[in-house]
């Protein structure tokens, strides 16, 4: 099947984003931050997590799933904790108010940690811990997300993808960034192996009754992804705990929707009956590193830290040894300047929505 | 090979420890506590890191690695965190002494992280995060450790097994307590295919050069444990920021060794050159959940949680789905009733100990 790509400006992604952003009536500062958040996906990289889902917000806001005029409210608080209803708000818009909630907890008491109820995707994780960088702390945000995910031993879908990142400050060297899903592959990966039609690696997902398959398209048949580690003998019960541990801390702690109840990202599917929260739930926590020891002392370490196993002996044909965030971060650097590739369905979806929303058409980048 | 086994009373082996301890020179509390958290894991049924270990550290105490009387300082601190200098203390000790301070932070800010360095091995890590459970507080509980772990696309050992636990409230239903390791199998497991010389499944070992092994003797000869995921293709990146994190938190925050420095528990082995910080490093957590809602509300939820996921479908040949801490505490209900079974060369491991310290010898449950 076809592959192909057009390409386009940051800039430009960014501002149609805002444009359809405020089509859905968000309000201009609320606009601009969700198009930012949302395109980070883009440049850096995780193509499944950026404009390719804009389209599935607007049908989650036409299907009153999505508030665009959220009142963000804090609900219950300590020195260092807080609880945030989101209102039905894009995910976009509450997480950076919970980081930043939890920054502000951090000056205060040494560590912040905001979990959010009655939101929506959040886009990708390692935006939002990483917006703890520049105040020289450790950030960490988490998410859960729509169950299709089966724990060991299930033949059911029990939990989202629920990813987890913490990005923590260096000094001359770049951060650490760390952001995964808790599964073996994300969904993303999939997709890519459906339009190529290949199969998956083994471990990646199961078939309706729990037997370990290749077809990448088996969550449309009942399947499900499996968690990291991918079956017992190599650890997916720790996988499994992870995902858990993510599901409690953003759905549990926060009186958000946990396990199969978390309510899905299309609009076409119904919400499960009963449920047992608001919303999706984040969890996210901010720690100064100054609440440890002194940061130039820290941050010194961890420039030792990233060069040491920078320079760890390879194995044959790999040339080198990668610090997590570097994959991202080169991405970055070179789309900003480059312009960022969307495949082609991408484009017509986006074409289709400017059209329906009155928003002016994407121009592709001139060669 | 043999592993034949004879049964201990949990009390008796209580004692017995604590006598080893005390012929150490702690102190009767620290002897007492120190027998308490090692035998746990016996009683867990985590055997490699229980009674098995305890000839262990007394070679560390012999060879001056160990600090029998420790005065254990916090060297910085916030409303909210702390960092300890263990005084090269076991971890058993300074592990308790940690958790106990993150609870006692929580109780007036919401949360509690306590960073400890200069400190040797915590026995496991699951023991110190259940110590919250009482307070209706989340517990966190990890430990950097000596180098076993190759990153992906490593071929050398930079990471330890660096295990995770988080223990959480629930209300008529047992807590929810995960503790795992960040690869894909513990050290104990390959121990256990060594002494019936067995292959081990892919994904857990590899060789010197970083191709992929079976042989369970392979870390004998240069070869190196796997992140959790196994290999690129399953993920075994986020087992690696897994560990890496680990590292982090516990060592460098602390101020401790990380990555490659981290000494080595046996005392056979030097410890590495131009050591970059002060014994091993581990990181602890408590929030409270009323910091987030009230604490009868998450319970109840929390019970939920747990009675679903109980319930989830299961594949077929699996009577259930288990939740994390299940198979552990029934294990511990069973073996505080019948015993705990030790192979015989642990056995005369301990027979030898006693002898060389003055203790008295074990003596074997009456069946």
């Amino acid at each position: 099947m076809a592959t192909t790509t057009t390409t386009f400006s940051y800039q430009h992604l960014l501002q149609f984003t805002e444009d359809i952003f405020r089509a859905m009536n968000c309000s201009a500062e609320e606009a601009s931050l969700a198009a930012k958040v949302l395109v980070s996906a883009d440049l850096r990289g995780v193509d499944s997590h950026g404009v390719a889902r804009l389209s599935g917000y607007v049908r989650l806001w036409e299907a009153k799933r999505i508030n665009a005029r959220p009142n963000i409210k804090v609900v219950h608080e300590t020195p260092g904790t807080a609880v945030l209803d989101a209102d039905g708000s894009l995910g976009l818009v509450s997480g950076p108010a919970a980081i930043d909630l939890a920054i502000q907890k951090a000056k205060t008491v040494g560590t912040g940690w905001v979990a959010v109820r009655n939101s929506n995707h959040f886009g990708i994780a390692g935006y939002h811990a990483m917006q703890a960088l520049p105040h020289d702390m450790i950030g960490f945000a988490m998410t859960n997300a729509s169950p299709l995910v089966a724990p060991t031993f299930a033949a059911e879908r029990m939990l989202g993808t629920n990813p987890i990142a913490v990005a923590v400050p260096a000094g001359e060297e770049p951060p650490f960034v760390a952001d995964f899903a808790t599964t073996t592959a994300a969904n993303g990966k999939l997709e890519i192996l459906q339009r190529k039609q290949l199969p998956t690696p083994t471990g990646w997902v199961q078939d309706a009754s729990g037997q370990s398959s290749t077809n990448p398209n088996e969550l449309k048949s009942g399947g499900a992804l499996l968690p990291l580690g991918s079956d017992i003998e190599r650890g997916s019960h720790k996988g499994y705990c992870l995902g858990s541990i993510v599901d409690i801390l953003s759905g549990v702690l926060s009186g958000a929707n946990y396990g199969p109840w978390v309510p899905p990202f299309v609009a076409f599917l119904p919400l499960a009956p009963n449920l047992v929260g608001d919303g999706i739930g984040h969890f996210f926590g901010a720690m100064r590193v100054d609440a440890f020891r002194p940061a130039e002392e820290f941050k010194a370490s961890m420039d030792n830290w990233i060069r040491r196993f920078r320079s760890t002996k390879t194995v044959e044909g790999r040339e080198k040894v990668l610090i997590p965030g570097d994959p991202e971060r080169e991405m970055e650097a070179r789309r900003i300047t480059e312009g960022v590739p969307l495949l082609t369905p991408v484009v017509e979806d986006l074409q289709q929505l400017a059209q329906k929303l009155g928003v002016a058409q994407l121009q592709p980048m001139e060669a």
